[in-house]
């Protein structure tokens, strides 16, 4: 099995970045969105053979892939729709979770294979993708144990260069509100409070203020969605980093220069590892 | 009064892009550290007048104005041995915190001025510092009320094209425990969790984690020193970010995502704008 011919739903800077890079493989794309100012510079891109907002049209296009594109709680909307429709053929997606999607893609019978690819930027919109977005980044894969369609989905992201890496659902959402959500909780949290507490403050702000809140600069939209379906690991990670963040200050409390600065010497040590 | 020969007290980062900065405008420099390999460097690099280990040598330098560029509880230190040596020619510093510094050079009754410029890297050390590094950056001065060297420090630094800026001490340390001192720890934090919790999550590591956590990879010397000496702001820094930790952490318990989704294009809008 392989795909000569993809629908997108969702032509943000996740669906069009892939849109440009599979069209550039000779791949046939077709698009779906809901925004008709996105449809008007998708068509304006010339690399779709056809873009719609409506979700018959779309499913109806010649498709060998559906490519689910939109934040999690719609792509599970979505999904609802396919099982409705008694949608049949292959269909992924590329949402930062994995549990729910794929809990909606079973209950909705769908086949179906889960996707992440790790890259992002935090601006969003199609006029922000770029066809080279996804080049030398991993691609996670969630199986449902659909092997050739797995298959297929690796090869698939090969060619437009990623690494292909597999996981369970639980494995993945884990491991991702460790060092993705967690981090983007954090710096809107600390964006909010210095906004709150001392404004003024911004104006003195150098690189290491811009690079810690780069990501605080997030779509609204996407990370409302992300934070609400990986609640339960995401608090837990949160709860982790607050019992950290009391022994670091009980160790500034207490004056405990020596233990402080062998933390930050074993901590800044491993930064600068990866 | 302007200056044509400057002593540098410290061959770090900070001191040494400042006395490559000004050899490159003509002015005497001469350097101190304690570290015989980095005076080796100092001296190989063909800038400096002199350097040395000794602080009689040093301080005997034909210099009119010394520039302390090391950690702040060690500057305290120094400052305490220019005053046991009744030191009465001009002293600056470039410590990240102003406080402590400004009560210890009036306590040992220096002709002094503080300054803090605003420009860091994650790496350290005379081989890592650079001569453009503090070109187009803020340099805050806090004065003791001395306005002839006010000035001339306001002059040296606009020299080598930083932006000078004056405020309070108490001004200075607010407004860094918030958008430097805070992050840090926070970035420290935040690795630190990771590291216990689920380290294996790191090679999945993207572009948004790295950029948040680029900051945990700086000098424990340094940042040790620094939360020990902004103690009091920077834990009430702290205890405001908890307190906005737990108000996020109930948006997404309680399943308020109207009020989540809000916040966060606040705060991004906020941080586009930076």
């Amino acid at each position: 099995m392989y795909f000569k011919n993809i629908g997108i739903a969702g032509l943000g800077l996740i669906g069009g970045s892939f849109a440009k890079a599979f069209a550039c493989k000779g791949i046939k794309v077709y698009g779906f969105d809901v925004n008709k100012s996105v449809l008007f510079h998708a068509v304006e891109s010339r690399i779709f053979e056809g873009v719609t907002d409506e979700f018959e049209k779309f499913i109806n296009f010649p498709l060998d892939l559906l490519y689910i594109c939109i934040p999690v709680q719609s792509a599970v909307c979505f999904i609802e729709m396919l099982g409705q429709a008694e949608y049949k053929k292959a269909v992924t997606d590329g949402c930062s979770t994995k549990t729910t999607i794929l809990k909606a893609a079973k209950n909705n019978n769908l086949y179906f294979c889960g996707g992440h690819p790790i890259k992002g930027k935090e601006t969003s919109g199609f006029t922000n993708s770029e066809q080279d977005l996804y080049n030398g980044a991993k691609h996670i894969l969630t199986s449902m144990g659909y092997h050739e369609l797995d298959n297929a989905l690796e090869e698939l992201h090969k060619s437009i260069n990623m690494q292909v890496c597999k996981m369970t659902s639980y494995e993945h959402d884990t491991i991702f509100a460790n060092i993705s959500h967690l981090p983007h909780l954090i710096s809107f949290c600390l964006m909010d409070t210095v906004l709150n507490k001392n404004k003024e403050a911004l104006s003195f702000a150098g690189g290491g203020f811009r690079d810690f809140t780069r990501i605080a600069a997030s779509d609204a939209w996407m990370w409302s969605d992300i934070f609400m379906d990986n609640k339960k690991a995401l608090l837990e990670c949160v709860e982790n980093l607050e019992k950290n963040i009391t022994i670091w200050k009980n160790m500034i409390k207490d004056d405990n220069k020596k233990m402080l600065f062998d933390k930050i010497e074993e901590v800044s040590g491993e930064r600068r590892k990866l």
